[in-house]
This record gives C-alpha cells, sequence and structure tokens, in this order.
C-alpha cells in the first residue's frame, strides 16, 4: 500500500468564492505514482467546503444566492456563534450544505470521473490563508 | 490490496425519483472477493446523488416536497445558470443536499450497516442514461 | 494492509443533541496501530449525523435553531413519513443536511486535522440508544 499526502494553500480576496482545484489534484494524483485507490481531499477549515460539481460561472453565482437565502450573514446578531466576537457563523452553515470533503476514485493512475465532474473549493470565510488537504491511498 | 471497479447504469422515466441500490452494491461487493475494506459509491452525474437512508415511500415523497421547497425547478429564469439553455440549475443544488457519494465499511464480506441503511441514487434530472460508480478497495 | 472496526454507543436524553467523538476517534486510532490511512465514521442510525466542525456551544445552539427552521418536527402530519406512526421525518431531512458520514486522513499515526476540526454525532432522533462505526485502513 503506497499514501500519499499534500496540503493546497488559498488566500481567496473576497469572503466568498469558489476555486476549481482540479488541476491541482491531478498534479498530486500524477506525483504519487498511485494507479488504484481512493484520494481524499478535504477542507481543513470548518468554514469551507470541497465539493463536486459543474465548472459553470452562472451556477457557481446561483450557489451563493441560494447560500445566502438558507443561511443568511446578515444579521450577524441571528446567530449565538457571533456573541464569540466571530463573524462568521453563517459560514459554518454554508459549509453543512455544500459538505467538507470529497472521495473520488482513482483507475489506472486518473481521477475517475464522470463527463462533467471538477472538484471545487468552496470558500465562505475568506480573505486570509487557508488549507485543503489531498491524501491518496492505494498501489 | 485489491481494487473493485463497475459502473450501474440507470435511465429514470421522469425527472426526478430515487432507486434503491443496495441489492447491486452487495452484487458487485461478492463479486469483488473483497473481506475487509471500504466501499465508495458515486453518482458519475452532477446533477444526481448517491445517498443512505431509509426505503420507505412516505420518506421518499417528503424529501421531493422538501428538495423542491429549498431549491425549486421554476421559474427557471430564477437561476443564472439556465441562461447557458438548461432547465436543470434546480438540480445542482438538490444534490448538494442529498451528497454526492458514500463510503461504506465493509467487514467479514458484507455491507456494514446499522439495521436500516440503503443505498440510494437520488435523481433530480432524468429521462436519460446515467451513471454510479462503485469503488472497492481492500482485501 | 490493517484493518481496525470498533462501534461507539450513544443514548442522548433529549430528542436532539450533539456530542464531540473526537477523543474516542482518537483512542481506536491509537488502539488499530494504523499510522497512515484512512478512518471512516458514520452514524449506522439514518435519523443520525457524523459530521466534523467546531465545538462551540453557541454555534450549536444556532445548527439547532437553522435545522429547525429547514425541516421543522411539526405539525407532524406535515410529513408522509410519518404516516407509518413515527414521529421522525423531520431527523430524516436533517440528517441530510449534516451528513452521515466523515473520511479523515491518517498521518503519522494522527487524525490529519485542521487546526478547529472536531467530529461531531449529530443526534435528531434520541432517546434510545444508537451506533456509530469507526473503521480505519491503512498500514
Amino acid at each position: 500500500m503506497k499514501s500519499y499526502r499534500k496540503e493546497l494553500w488559498l488566500n481567496l480576496p473576497a469572503r466568498r468564492g469558489f476555486v476549481n482545484l482540479t488541476p491541482q489534484v491531478e498534479e498530486c494524483l500524477q506525483e504519487s505514482g498511485i494507479r488504484q485507490g481512493m484520494i481524499l481531499v478535504n477542507a481543513m477549515h470548518i468554514t469551507a467546503s470541497v465539493f463536486i460539481n459543474d465548472d459553470e460561472a452562472g451556477l457557481h453565482h446561483d450557489y451563493e444566492t441560494w447560500l445566502e437565502g438558507l443561511a443568511p450573514h446578515e444579521p450577524l446578531d441571528r446567530y449565538h456563534h457571533n456573541r464569540t466576537g466571530e463573524d462568521n457563523a453563517d459560514a459554518h452553515l454554508k459549509r453543512q450544505v455544500m459538505g467538507r470533503e470529497v472521495v473520488v476514485a482513482v483507475t489506472d493512475g486518473k481521477l475517475d470521473f464522470g463527463p462533467w465532474e471538477q472538484i471545487f473549493y468552496g470558500e465562505f470565510d475568506g480573505r486570509r490563508r487557508k488549507r485543503v488537504l489531498v491524501k491518496i491511498l492505494g498501489e
């Protein structure tokens, strides 16, 4: 059994945004030399998500609007968590809808994906350096 | 380490619906000969889900109604994604609530499940052939 | 390849609540002797969740309020599932938002976590004994 680990660093200029991580994850897979296995990609922060969906700007706009409707950022005092001095309670909620992690099959040295699958980082409390973990197991 | 891979094909007659995949996943596990490990079952399409819940028709009706409330199909122009000519933006949102994938423990050659766990395919943009990936790792 | 399996039992006194499982999962990992791998932690019941987020009481209050808004417990007859004699349809919905499982990387014998990640059990239909499965694969 082989294992591989890498941290990807991100620093989004706005509070919220989406970044396509697929090329970086593919590089990790190539570096690992693993041909059959599973790859875990997870946010290491609890106000961010890793998820798989479409690389289409309109859809990302829809996610932004939809999540803001489900868990509005304001008024800040709507959330008990913000009494700690934070202003990111909504980010902890949005992250639950979009998920923390994805597990992707590795087959013949490739991400075993359907036609439109792409791995995204979803930031809900940005403007600071944050990390994504890539861990690969297999042989 | 052994690995196993299979695609399950589905073609639901309606836009939305749920299909119990558990018997087919159990067949895959038997075919694989793997006794200890993990099994990944994921939608290969970004407008469908794989999730674990109850095989009860009333609950599936509730999921349908609830998801339609959270992310309505219409009006279509509510979503920027539909400006691309698609009409399935809501399906991309519903899929995030229900999830892309499940990872299930394999113990003594069986799906290591609690009493009511069943694996479902959730279709949110059907009436065409779509795939689910089953990948098993272990020994 | 080594594998490890353990069931954690819980019995929450209220219908809903959150329990930090991290110390118990760390004990499992130590017991397993696995240094590199992946760990799966999942609810074995379909009205409960395992998720990763912050160990902060205000946030847990916010989750409770937010989930009750997204999928209210009452009126019971709002849900077809409750016609079976159950009163827990809302719990099946809440569990989908919070998720069934987490997969965590194991690196150098430790949970490979960011600064604030903690593993939680989320109960949505408590007052009875329920189980969480810990499965570890690696070497």
